[in-house]
């Protein structure tokens, strides 16, 4: 029996721990997308305790703590920081095969310095230990970023966003990490939404531009993109319900975009129609840009109308949708190839069953721009787990060429979940030494290192076109 | 080599062995959804041969055996019960990673003490020793379901059925094993059906309530679902083909039903619409008496016509549907929820597809009524085998809480199934002792050991409230 | 560590390994379905470089050359030889988990004796080797197929079709495989086509029947289905985007046929109800000659326009289509069933999401024709990978009789793919081995050798009824 989540912890065979333990481990993290505060850093914040680190903002421990039958007081409410980690505690009892139990015990582990196992009894103990470190000098935002050899953030942010933090951030000259925004317009496409004419307006204030046409909505974005460009964005992200291609005229978008700030109703075809045709206009600017186009696709968001008006979104009553159909995934991507300008894309499915069909998909559209031009990103959300990364990588394997995958992202709100490329690291380690030692695949530590870093760290910064900015 | 079976069948680890042999093995079974007759079980059947006993109702059995090219005549027709038993012990010899021929040994060994190998060969054999084994006087089917440490069963029930031998079994002294309805209103949303109009006569002949408008219809369904809470019915079930959600107000219901009452042509957005009625009406019923929901998604049902007119329904004509969508699955989840009458919910899908959706889909609607309110029901029909039953542990494990699974059901037809809870244990036990021993969860026997015992029976008696009623 | 490759290569465990080595291996193939060229096979085609074999039709190494950022030129361009061999080989570095790796390796293993590693590194040396191998004797088109020891091959062929070649080597007296046509009207089917009509007329032209109705159309494709049938046709097969089932009268259909002769507009409905009307027609043409029935289902094709238009179809450019729906599906087996011409039928599906809800299906139709009447054909195109096939005999052995299985096909464009067969042996072999040693099904030499070889050779010939021509 292996020990508990050793320095071996899912490496299964000798090749596997040579590959992660000398050269995996060591490389530093790009983290191209996440969700994590730019103000947060700036300010280099620190946390009183574990409860405001770990379950301030983490809807994957909200569920599982509502799954463990948690009144929602001790989970999102007034319930004391102490009661709240306590219920989570409790939740690691039932936990098993859940990445949240080896997530938290890397936390642990790496930041907390506690080799322990968290559970309903060693609730007490576990608190102290953690928030006798949080007090510790480094325990700082940019202390843990710093120790966890992170070299780039990319950020997620809206297009009306002031960007002032990374702004900040570029100024400062003490902290070494490349901060940078990602765009990301999902506003600018939900037009069914009920404050669509409001956002408009805010991104007709912030841009200094009068939107009135799509012409005018067209001339703010290319504003607003530069003005990312400006602060070294290599990235956009979309979130996707579904996929959509609805071809229409300028002037037919131009129509549904005049109803849509006058509130009035869209059909779902008007909806799908202008959305493409939003979607298009930008994914022909990222092209010009050299941006990456991430897609991610496929949630069914805000489910539980209660708990909507309650404590409002991205709290934890998101599900998966559908799988993806391929045909207007494609028709989309066609048109912006037959243009010339189909961009560096990521895609990025949350329903595990699209990992064959993406792969599928991608290979279609390379060309020799540079390797691996589209990618099928990372096991995502509700598949960032041992099972859903290990499925992804031997389909992307399986279909397309692993060794020029661009790797993992932590997609996080919390500081501390740079562990989540560790866990990534060791999967991959894990799979490679496996196909190894069966045979599969020739035992060369030079080409094995090569793929190893090349996925963990160098793919990752050749696709985005990473300067180090200060060395 | 492991032996063929043996003690340690699926058992793959020194750890997985511990926990199923100290924990898992001695549990007893409440078997909260099946499909065995409770007559049979108030009159104590004997069976004549083996074959009365395996493929008199196996629709399992009975598509091995067309897969093999026997002749219906000896699968449902007037072949000879010898013939038959050949036939099928002939499939035996291809059967090489179905789970039938798991079953079949399981209950072999089990049941009729017989430790070889049913084959084309042996077939002889094994039908003069099962034979001889049924003639003992513990053979019957109260000695079967005692031997197998049954405490409940829940049969699957009509809403206009007499539930007279629920009646009669509760009065028998001598069988301490609770039999108790589930109510199963198939034919009440199924308007579109030929004799819909018949069934809803039948129904209000039994519930002494004239049924002509869906208020009466209402009326009449509340009568009989206090006459079924009487009888100890803690758990509602509906088979369902796909997902719908189409809210209409009572009036439009109201005229659906009449015109479905008429036999008059609907279209498919009425059908679902008044079916999205009832099913809400039912769903608050069932949170008004604390019943369990469930809903089994995906079949098509009869899919071929030569055989279901030769001999009907659930004969082995049906196959999976295409995955579940989760939009009008939560749209309902909601509709009820925002009444604060969403009931304990388990939710069961044909297409193995959906195991990732599912889990998904239950973490958006659990609350602190009890652990795990809404679960998603162990792998089902076409899944309940190795694989399928290893993959929906993994993915329920990866996003919900494998702790408060409530686990497995027999679902079977046959008195002889209760094996597959062994089955199911087995792969249970081996899962988590996998886990424990490659390092992913502590090795604690005390909370290991209660993981296995609350899954494999402390957390349905708890889900369920089952009480029992003689001690 | 195994050594790289072999010739225990993917067999883990001693029951593998005597399977593969005692049963599987010196299995002839009987290869059903190909894409291969009988012109090249009656001249007896030889290869001036390795090149000319592996990369001049092979667009599964297309692909992977582009994902590799391989300028177009190297691949299908006007680059030289050497060059293009030396992109591919740069492939190899990047290429861990993915067949292709397996299949070069096997390839140069088997037919040039080369038991190292193709990299960027050795390309030169394999170059060198395999050209000087090429120049031998042996290495003819006629060479491998019978150093490969196969015994029958069907290739692919187009009604119109004078299937000259398949004559000429019928009458060949020096050679002994048999080489049959099949039956493949996806031009038929294709109404929406632009040139449906001119396809039509040289169908036509072929038959000797003028076709202005669609009783002309079946009158001529029964003359060419006799003719196919006298050359040695024992197998159909069709590529369908998605399954469809609209009935309609045959004054309709033909209606729409004229419609589409034409050339005019055709709506989604009237398009799939010609093809229901055809594919029906067709069906019931099948069982009467007894042929088998190939529907392959799910590609979405030509995705990408701008290479469409420089290098045409089937060059890398097509993905899976979303799952096939099983409603259409069993409606259309339904129709043919209902008319007792069903023909046999093997379904393959591209999306491997499908393999359950095909494995479901199959169980539907069976009956006594012959064992395995209804197949779920070998894991295709995708899914033509180690765990594709494994996932796919998993799910079959699960819901099936693994033992009734026709087994593998190469699929291929290529001479030198026959390997492909020696890859599902092994895949094969290895997880019959894998659950004989975990005790899962008896260690009976006798009767899993006759199952691997059922799977391997015998069942194939016997479902197809093929003969020996010539002995």
């Amino acid at each position: 029996m292996k020990p508990f989540m050793d320095e071996n912890f899912l490496l299964n065979t000798e090749t596997a721990k040579f590959l992660y333990h000398n050269f995996a481990k060591q490389m530093p993290i790009a983290d191209y997308h996440c969700h994590i505060d730019p103000k947060e850093i700036f300010e280099n914040r620190r946390f009183k305790n574990i409860t405001k680190a770990w379950l301030e903002a983490d809807h994957y421990k909200w569920r599982a703590m509502r799954s463990n039958g948690t009144p929602e007081d001790k989970i999102t409410g007034s319930g004391s920081d102490k009661e709240k980690f306590d219920a989570y505690a409790a939740v690691m009892d039932k936990c098993i095969g859940n990445p949240l139990y080896h997530w938290s015990h890397l936390e642990l582990k790496r930041y907390f310095g506690f080799d322990g196992c968290l559970s309903s009894k060693t609730a007490d103990l576990v608190w102290e230990h953690c928030n006798r470190r949080l007090s510790e000098q480094n325990m700082s935002v940019r202390g843990i970023i710093e120790a966890s050899n992170v070299t780039h953030i990319c950020t997620t942010d809206d297009p009306a966003d002031s960007l002032e933090y990374h702004l900040a951030l570029m100024r400062e000259q003490s902290f070494k990490v490349e901060v940078l925004p990602t765009w990301r317009p999902d506003r600018i496409l939900k037009i069914e939404a009920d404050d669509f004419s409001d956002y408009i307006m805010k991104l007709s204030a912030v841009s200094g531009t009068k939107i009135e046409t799509l012409s005018d909505l067209k001339s703010a974005l290319i504003k607003r993109m530069d003005f990312f460009y400006e602060l070294g964005c290599v990235a956009s992200d979309h979130s996707i319900e579904y996929a959509f291609y609805v071809p229409i005229s300028e002037e037919q978008a131009d129509e549904i975009f005049k109803k849509g700030l006058k509130g009035r109703e869209l059909s779902r075809e008007e909806i799908d129609a202008y959305k493409t045709c939003i979607l298009v206009f930008l994914g022909e600017e990222y092209a010009k840009r050299n941006w990456v186009m991430q897609l991610h696709m496929g949630p069914v968001r805000n489910t539980n109308r209660v708990m909507f008006d309650t404590i409002g979104a991205d709290t934890g009553f998101d599900c998966m949708g559908p799988s993806i159909d391929s045909r207007p995934l494609t028709q989309f991507m066609n048109r912006l190839n037959q243009a010339s300008l189909l961009p560096k894309t990521i895609l990025y499915s949350l329903n595990p069953n699209d990992n064959a069909l993406i792969d599928s998909v991608i290979g279609c559209f390379q060309n020799d721009e540079i390797p691996g031009k589209i990618q099928h990103g990372s096991a995502w959300w509700f598949n960032d787990t041992k099972q859903g990364m290990r499925d992804h990588l031997i389909s992307l394997a399986s279909q397309s060429l692993l060794g020029n995958f661009v790797g993992m992202l932590t997609d996080s709100r919390s500081f501390l979940s740079y562990t989540r490329h560790e866990y990534f690291r060791r999967i991959l380690c894990d799979l490679i030494g496996e196909w190894v030692e069966n045979g599969e695949f020739p035992n060369d530590a030079e080409l094995l290192g090569m793929l190893v870093q090349d996925i963990c760290y160098y793919n990752t910064v050749r696709y985005f076109g990473f300067k180090v900015r200060r060395s």
